[in-house]
């Protein structure tokens, strides 16, 4: 599992008093960068990228301005050419949403296009041998 | 089925070069808001907000700097004090992303909270008289 | 002169309930985008970037979900590898702010830097031979 | 003087592969808000905002994805029923931008509109007597 917090700031909230929905999906992309960061792996540097292939949220309390939250990762999974995880937001004990995320690595390509890649050595590892070659 | 047309502004790509995947879920609220404001439905003006409570999305290709897309609404059906639809966004042929949402309809009050409403009539009326009751 | 109309979207907004002073300055640049793709100038495709290098503006009242704005853009001036123009964004007869910009063109190099660049050839033409040469 | 620090999030990129010069506007606007926390002033909870009424800002250079960046809040000045202060924001001795902003504090009514207020004790004992009574 790997824990990250984050405080609401001002410019996520919406008109309704709350956090925007699609604002707490970016805390998550950051709690795994966050993730990434601690194990060494460069994201966009030498050119590579993690888009996201599929997410899915359940949303169960509003957060608000100055909420200091904590986004939790969990069952870790190897993909082909990916990952999936799921995901808590919590405010203490309240949950504010949870779901899953699949992503892929892929290099950026001088023309724009994306080219999906192995995982790199450094997540790869934490998998042990891919059961699939 | 309701159809919206975005172009993609700059602000919402990323250091990938794409669309960001949390401002695309953004496109489909706008396109849900498109399609409530064409009912006459009034959000904020009178107090009403409709938070999401799910959100699922495949992701299947990017979308880049000034792309015209459209985001197509499709199988709103009625549920419990809400509404639940499917998308896609487009660009031309090709399939950008898809995915379902729920959204429920509450009254935002004075200290903040939100409490659950009915559907607004304008809503409703689409979907014929309410089965349960 | 170029206008450029622009619908307040929700998640623009904030818990103050109206929209974020940033997203304003995004609508200006939103209008700046739109008076080049008028003019044929191709932004991102082929490696150019435009930043800014100065903003200045002031807020004269509050902008709201749902507003229907008109961004202006005047004064348009060639500076040395780049523009400079001032704007103001109107809903109907009121002032929401205005201000100036001034932006560079530049080559976005391989390694991610940026080399300043003349103008391209139909925005130099708008203004006429360059008097310092 | 006030510091604020903050690593640039990937969502906050955009496709020239830098920080969108909005986002710096923001990071200046966590710092202020950093500021008033510290001093126990609540901005929102009790129906007070603080919008803004000028922002000018020069950019210097650009910042980019993972940057550990620091706000620098200085010349913090009284004015009628606001506040005005400088800031810059560096990566270590690079200078990204600097620039000045302009606040007032409102009372949020619930009919949306905004009614200007005094300075709330804890700040406006920071800057002695108000000369003007």
């Amino acid at each position: 599992m790997h824990c990250y917090s984050r405080r609401v700031e001002f410019a996520e909230t919406d008109a309704a008093g709350v956090v925007h929905f699609t604002k707490l999906l970016g805390y998550v992309e950051e709690a795994e960068h966050d993730w990434m960061r601690g194990l060494g792996v460069i994201r966009l540097g030498e050119g590579f990228g993690w888009p996201r292939v599929g997410v899915e949220v359940r949303y169960l309390a509003p957060a608000r301005f100055e909420d200091l939250l904590v986004v939790e990762l969990t069952n870790l999974e190897r993909q082909t050419r990916g990952l999936s995880y799921q995901f808590v937001i919590r405010r203490e004990e309240t949950l504010i949403c949870r779901g899953q995320l699949k992503i892929v690595r892929v290099r950026l390509e001088a023309d724009g296009s994306f080219t999906p890649q192995e995982l790199p050595e450094a997540i790869g590892a934490i998998f042990g041998p891919n059961p699939t070659r």
